[in-house]
């Protein structure tokens, strides 16, 4: 007879440098999780919400946007990786594969690359890893490399310092195949006449107009993505310790803000894209709590053709999350996401009427 | 290089008389928002919810209530004509057509018929349009009017007043096929036993003895339908300037209420009803805000026979939705929803035991 | 004409000793029910959420989880036999039997074994049920009886007294074959290593590490299973008279911490479960609120071998939930529900490597 208390996840002692994990679970997705996850964040591209129009683009179902696939391979993760992280530091060459639709399965491994320890902070320690997330017929969807900030258990564990190179990854953006019978321009009133590739300028930085307030949902939409990390829902163990947690508060998951900032931009960036293709780099620069509006801008920094598809550009911008702190009457803007982004973009020549 | 701020929608000097805008994104239905808009709202209809029940009656999948049909086409319509508004004023001779089922994608375009002035409020005037949304073999699924007042944006600047004649659109309640061996009687406990037309008397009002809050969720039911207005979500926007909006906080979407008093009263008027036929006329007295509890009471004011449908009779009720508002022990009843309706409800003698 | 006021469910009064209620509405379950109802509790095992698993054990499309069936099924009694209760008392004998899936449609019918009065509070009395739930092809998915706590309407009015003895129900968790070429040990890796039968100890307690807050969530959760009771959603008949309920607030449906427990629970019980066989008894010992974090912790009371399945073994717990409650810088524990659970769990002979 015995109490037991199982430890879950893994503390900063606990990784091993090249140790794999396949993680447990996988997600099919429905209906019901495309529709919550996309939903919540404003996307405007029909190709993930308007079924007539993704046929004409050679699709059977409507494809997932990015942003859920992102969360979902994510989320997989986070019992191994992070759930015993105090912060996710970067997300680093996340590169998009074979498009994903509902009824497909992702399952997701990672890879150990580096552990680092913290000298101002010994309770803290960096872990570096490689995820590669794939769909039923073991098609890559997603790879992706990420730094965690993660909490050592025993002080005085011995840690398994160092690093090892990063796979390389084979994997490019499934993109539909260009049908200059398909009557594309017939369905150009579905999206914005002003954000095909011809209409992007590097150097400039396009304020996207709206704002969405996070409630407690933030709650729902993290535990449907099966992620268990404590720090985004139990509210008791932050009442115990408040000042062990950033903002001594729930806190919102970064796949929310990320997902969200994605949407908001989107009516001017991506509503007129076929997919995204790389994020370089990207970086959560300030926590999210129930109550923030969350705001976007787009800052357009490098056109170029994409290969094989006179059809498409690719467009390089930054992605910038923000919201405004108000203390004493006055209005603070804070960046709370910084996102380096790659996306396929359309060419009016090719999609809509001169 | 340039700092972009797109202006979104349209204001009171964007409209011109016979403008026809074909509204972007388009929208699929799928299981998953289908549960969710449906289900927040009480409806009791069987034939929304049960497929043994549906199938009987001759559909091969649930059907779309209407309260989701009218928010998904309505919503479509929101950042070209209303996103810029400050209440909507009146639904008009709101037409039911096609039945709509999970996989079907609606479109929606509307027409402008009318510019009109504020003389109390020169920053304010009332734009008058006509949709139709159609699926995606082209049949009408639903065609309206509506009332919206506007903000202008140039105190200046020069509007296109005055009115043109709205289109008459060709829209009828598509019915299920009466069927004398489908066996309906067998199925009758699944739906109140006394509501059928027979049961409904003209002068009679009944008061829905359930009500239901309304919670933050509100931000999210309004987003899952592509509603893009600014009142229902932006609390940063609010909290600049509170006097300029309703209430000074976020506004529950109108779509909302709608919805919910057509489900609070659905156990008493509708449970036994095949169909919404028209909303004559329908408006929001007073504006619904996240912490209200919504109720609904019900006017019958008349009743004919449907043409050609001896198994069905035609019942016109005047809907209303209240909530209370309490102040120093005090509660007032405020009626927030007004809404003429007709619906097509079976007869005991054709589809109940006698 | 006249002003009605429907009366909706029954008061201690209206129940009738062998009364069948066949109650309305039926549910087919959908993607959007799934995602919603499974994935706010945490729910670890494979088998609900990932297809590729769900299908090398022999099913076609992903089980709907216990908690959801029972769920389900309970809340289409409500309105007719607990919409006047002020408390369930007791779940009892509750069997699960037919698999349910996404597309099945449940219906649910009642008899009324007995009535009893209260002597200290003559306002209530106890109502006892046996329910039973089946699919659309008349196969039962779920059986059980329940007491529940009901309001008397007019004190003085006449109650059928006593109790008739409950049907035998005959009704057997529906397990899927066993199959030892389908490659189950090349899936081991998706649950965990060390949840299987041989892996359980009778006599051992084990703490589960997570919990989860509940939020105003509970009431979008507890409509969208069509759970008319006014306590979970009508804050102005609280606030009217709020001594006459628990807590003096909207309370959380039973059917939350239930199924939240049962998630929480399940990576260290039932990720490696083919299926909950009984809830022999089961009871919410205190009232849930919104913003109350929920734990859980199982006790292994038994092991026994389920007849015909060598790869099975039957596992006997008891489920139980606790919330913690601080006052005065004090927390203290307070267990919320109590269930006698038992399960077929996999055993790792016939499923893992060895």
């Amino acid at each position: 007879m015995a109490l037991i208390r199982k430890k879950t996840g893994n503390f900063l002692e606990d990784f091993r440098l090249g140790q794999v994990f396949r993680h447990k679970g996988g997600r099919t997705l429905t209906e019901g999780l495309a529709a919550h996850f996309t939903d919540f964040s404003f996307t405007a591209n029909p190709l993930h919400k308007n079924l007539r129009y993704a046929r004409a683009y050679g699709y059977d179902a409507l494809p997932i946007p990015p942003g859920l696939v992102m969360a979902v391979a994510f989320s997989q993760t986070v019992e191994d990786i992070s759930e015993n992280a105090r912060a996710n530091l970067e997300y680093i060459d996340m590169r998009f594969g074979a498009s994903v639709y509902v009824g497909d399965t992702i399952e997701t491994e990672t890879t150990v690359l580096g552990v680092k320890s913290s000298s101002s902070r010994p309770e803290l320690g960096v872990v570096h890893v490689q995820s590669v997330a794939r769909n039923q017929t073991g098609k890559i969807v997603l790879a992706y490399q990420r730094k965690v900030q993660v909490f050592r258990h025993e002080p005085t564990a011995k840690l398994d310092l160092g690093d090892v190179a990063a796979a390389q990854i084979d994997v490019a953006l499934e993109l539909p195949v260009y049908d200059p019978s398909a009557g594309y321009a017939e369905l150009a009133h579905l999206s914005n006449a002003d954000t095909y590739f011809e209409d992007f300028n590097p150097g400039d930085t396009i304020e996207h107009s709206r704002g969405r307030v996070m409630t407690d949902e933030h709650i729902f939409l993290t535990g449907m993505l099966d992620n268990t990390s404590q720090v985004h829902c139990n509210q008791t163990m932050i009442d115990r310790d408040p000042s062990r947690y950033l903002g001594g508060k729930l806190v919102v998951f970064g796949g929310i803000p990320f997902t969200l900032c994605l949407g908001l931009s989107s009516p001017d960036i991506s509503d007129n894209s076929l997919g995204d293709i790389v994020y370089r780099t990207g970086r959560h620069t300030a926590p999210i709590f129930s109550g923030d509006t969350v705001f976007a801008s787009t800052e357009i920094i490098g056109k170029s053709d994409l290969s094989g598809r006179p059809d498409l550009g690719r467009l390089e911008v930054i992605l910038r999350g923000h919201k405004f702190e108000r203390s004493a009457g006055e209005e603070k803007r804070v960046e709370i996401f910084y996102l380096e982004r790659a996306l396929a973009v359309k060419r009016r020549s090719h999609y809509a009427k001169s």
